[in-house]
C-alpha cells in the first residue's frame, strides 16, 4: 500500500498513532499508573462507571451500529466468512445484551478486599489473605466486538487495569465502543488508564502487548488454538489460557439409563461449536448393547455423524470407524467418537490420555466410582451425572466468565471476577517482633 | 577428565546414569505415571511414607553423617567458602530437625480433596471447587542437604510427584538421604516415581528438568537470584519463583514510638541474611527529629551501618549518603538505608518504586491509614505494626515452607502445602441437562 493510498483511507476510528512501539509503551505506562489508583478505587466508583458505560452505550446506539454496518461491509468485501461475519455482526438484540451485561456485573459482588481466614498466631499477630487485582491484564481477541465490553467491565469490576486488543474485522465497531468506554471511565472519575482499547490494527502491537512485563503482569488470548499457542510461545509474561475441549462423557454399568441417554445427547447436541461440548462417549461394556442403538437413533435424529471402536461397530455396523485422531479430535461439529471400555479404569485411562483436560462426566448411581471419578480425573472439571455443557461461568454462579483456563496454575476452568484477582498475606500486630 | 579417572573416581552415591537426556526422560516419565497414581492416595498412606522416612532416617544417622563428611572434605579441598560449608553440614542436631520436620508434616491436615463453596445453582446441579495436587513438581535448589527432604515431604503429603536436583556439593548427603526417601516409599506401598532425587550432578540435568512440559507441571527453584533467574528465563513450564526481599518498614507520624522502634530494630537485627529482613527504613517526617537519634543508637548497638538520604543526614549527621543504588538494595547484612518521607503517600510511593513486592510494614496507630496501606502496597505480605521478619510459613501457621512465592499468579507469599495445590471444579448433578 502506498503512502496515498494509506492517507485516503484512513478513517477516524483508527487514528494515526505514529510509531507503534512508542505507542503501545504509551498504554502500558497509561495501564500501570491506572493500576496503581486502582488499588484504592472503592466499589461504588467502579459500579458507577459500569453504569455510565451502560447509558452511554444505550445513547449510542446509533453510532454503534453505524460502526458495525462499515465493519460487516469491509467484512464482505474481503471475503470474511459467513461464521465469523456473524460473530462480528451487532444488531439491537446484541446491544442490549451487552448493555445487560454491564448492569449485571455492576451487581456482582466486589471480590476486592475480602479477607480469608484472618486467624491468630502464638506470637499475638493476625494473618489473613486479601483478595486483590492482578494489576494490568491484556487481551487478545478475534472477531466478537462484544467481548470489548465483556473483558472491560470485568477487568474493572475486579480492580484491574486492562488493555483489550481486538481483531481488525471488528475496528470500527471497538473504537465505537471504547468511546463509550472512556466516557464511562470519566463520568466517574476513574482514570483513562483504567480500560485502554488499542486503535491500531497493526499486528506488531500485540508482539509488544505480550513482552512488556514491565506494564503488563498477565495475558489472556481468547480465540483459536493458533491464536492462543502463538501466544503462548511468544509471551514474556505470564497467560490465563484456553486451548482445546475433548470432552467425554462416561456411561458406567451403573449408570441409570434415562439419565445416560438424557446427558450424552445433550453434552452433544446441545451446541457443536462450544468447547465442553462432548467430543467422545465412553460406554462401560456391559451396558454398551443395551444402550448404544438408542443413543445412535437420537443421535441420528440430530444429524450426528458416529465413529466408532471395533466392538461399538460390531453392535452399530454401519458406522465409520474411528481412527487415532478421532480420540484427539475437537470436533466442534456434529461428529461423535464412540469406545466401548470395560469399566472405570479403562475409561479414566482413555480420559488421561486423549482428553485435554477441560471437562469430563460419568454417569453412574455407584458411590465409590462417583467418587473415584471426582477425585482421580484430572480436568478442570469433572462431573458425576450432569451435562459437560454446564462448564460454564454463568452456569456455575460467577455471574460472567472471562473464558475458560485449562491450565493448572492460578484459575483452572472458568475463569470470573476471582480469576482475575490474587491473594496477598495481611498481617495485623500491635507492636509484635519475632523472637 | 579421562575415562580411567572418571571410573576411578567413580562413587556409588552417583551410580553411572548414562546418557543424561535419556535418564531425565526417564525420570520424567516415572514422575508422571506417580502422579496419576498420588491421586488416589488417601491421607493415611502418605503419611505411613512419611513416618517410615523418618524412621529410616533415624536409623541411617551414621550412614547420612558419613555421607555428609565425605561432601565436606570434598567443598573443603575444592576451596569452597565458609558460609557454603555451614549450609551444608549435617549434625545431630541438624538430623533431629530433619526427623522432626517430617513428623510434623505428617501432622498437617491434608489439603487434597477438599471441596469450598459447594452451592446449588438454579439448574439443579451443585457445584464447587476441590483441592487436588498441582501434578509433577521440579524443585531445584543448591547446597543445603536438607532441603531434599522438607520438598520430598511437602510435595508427597500435597499428593504431587517430585523430581529434586540438589546442588553437586551435598551430592553423597542427598544420596543418602535418597536412599531412605525411597525405601520409606516402597515400605508405604507408594510408587517409587512418586519422589525421585536426580542422580547426577551433571548441569545438562537442569536444563532437561526445566524443559519437559509433557511430565513436569511446574518447576520451584530454591537458591541465590542468579539461579532462579536464569531458570526462569529458560524454563519451558511455569516457574514458582522468589525473587528478592527489598523489605520497608514505614514509621507513621502517627505510631507508638515504642513498638516503632521495637520493630524497627528486630526487623533489621533479627536476622541479616533472610529475605524478610527490612533493608530500608522509612519514617515520617514530623517524628523524624524525635525518632531517628535513637533509633542510630539501637542500631549502633547491633553493629548496623547506616546510610541515609539528606534529611536524614541532617538529623543524624555522621552517616553515609545513600545512593539511588542503596534503595534498590538487598543487603542481607547489617547495613540500613534510611529516608525521611512526607507522610504516607510519599511512603506507598517509595515503595512502589524501589520495593520488590516481599514484605512491607507500617507502624501506626492510625486506623485510616493503617487500611490504606493494607488496600494499596502491593507486596506479597503487608502488615501493620508488626516486625518483616514474621513473613515465614511457620509464622503464618503454614505449618511448613518451600518458599516464599515473589509472583502474582497462583501462589504469593509464603507457600505450603496449599500453593503446591491447584482447585478444579466438581459438579454433582441427578442427570441434569442444559436447556
Amino acid at each position: 500500500m502506498t503512502a496515498q493510498a494509506s492517507r485516503s483511507d484512513h478513517d477516524p476510528a483508527t487514528p494515526d498513532i505514529g510509531d507503534v512501539e512508542a505507542y503501545m509503551q504509551r498504554l502500558g505506562q497509561g495501564a500501570r499508573e491506572a493500576a496503581t489508583r486502582m488499588r484504592r478505587v472503592d466499589t461504588a466508583a467502579k459500579n458507577a462507571a459500569l453504569l455510565a458505560m451502560a447509558e452511554l452505550l444505550e445513547q449510542a446506539r446509533g453510532e454503534v451500529l453505524d460502526a458495525n454496518a462499515r465493519d460487516l461491509a469491509r467484512g464482505r468485501e474481503s471475503g470474511l466468512e459467513a461464521a465469523l461475519l456473524d460473530r462480528l455482526a451487532l444488531d439491537d438484540t446484541r446491544l442490549d445484551a451487552m448493555i445487560d451485561g454491564l448492569a449485571q456485573v455492576a451487581s456482582l459482588p466486589d471480590p476486592v478486599g475480602e479477607i480469608d481466614g484472618l486467624r491468630s498466631r502464638p506470637s499475638g499477630i493476625q494473618v489473613g489473605q486479601m483478595r486483590v487485582p492482578l494489576g494490568v491484564i491484556g487481551i487478545i481477541y478475534e472477531s466478537r466486538p462484544n467481548v470489548t465490553l465483556e473483558a472491560a467491565s470485568l477487568c474493572l469490576k475486579s480492580g484491574n487495569a486492562a488493555i483489550l486488543r481486538g481483531g481488525s474485522e471488528a475496528r470500527d465497531s471497538n473504537a465505537a465502543i471504547a468511546a463509550c468506554i472512556r466516557a464511562g471511565l470519566a463520568r466517574a472519575g476513574l482514570p483513562e488508564g483504567a480500560v485502554q482499547v488499542v486503535a491500531t490494527t497493526d499486528r506488531a502491537a500485540v508482539g509488544r502487548l505480550i513482552s512488556m512485563p514491565e506494564y503488563v503482569d498477565v495475558i489472556i488470548p481468547r480465540g483459536g488454538k493458533s491464536l492462543i499457542e502463538r501466544i503462548t510461545r511468544e509471551a514474556r509474561v505470564p497467560v490465563i489460557k484456553h486451548l482445546d475441549g475433548v470432552c467425554h462423557v462416561y456411561i458406567d454399568a451403573s449408570a441409570d439409563p434415562d439419565k445416560a441417554l438424557a446427558i450424552a445427547v445433550n453434552a452433544k447436541t446441545h451446541r457443536y461449536g462450544t468447547c465442553n461440548t462432548m467430543e467422545t462417549l465412553l460406554v462401560d461394556a456391559p451396558v454398551a448393547e443395551a444402550l448404544l442403538p438408542t443413543l445412535a437413533r437420537a443421535y441420528g435424529e440430530h444429524g450426528v455423524e458416529l465413529r466408532g471402536c471395533e466392538r461399538t461397530r460390531a453392535i452399530l455396523g454401519d458406522i465409520a470407524e474411528a481412527s487415532e485422531a478421532d480420540w484427539h479430535a475437537e470436533y466442534l461439529a456434529p461428529v461423535l467418537a464412540i469406545r466401548v471400555v470395560d469399566g472405570i479404569d479403562a475409561a479414566m485411562a482413555h480420559i488421561e490420555r486423549y482428553g485435554s483436560r477441560h471437562t469430563d462426566a460419568i454417569v453412574t448411581e455407584h458411590y465409590g466410582l462417583a467418587r473415584r471419578f471426582l477425585a482421580e480425573v484430572d480436568s478442570s472439571s469433572v462431573m458425576v451425572n450432569a451435562s459437560t455443557r454446564f462448564a460454564d461461568g454463568f452456569e456455575y454462579g460467577l455471574g460472567a466468565e472471562i473464558g475458560i483456563s485449562t491450565d493448572r496454575l492460578h484459575a483452572r476452568g472458568p475463569v470470573g471476577l476471582e480469576g482475575l484477582t490474587t491473594r496477598k498475606y495481611v498481617v495485623l500486630g500491635d507492636g509484635q517482633v519475632r523472637r
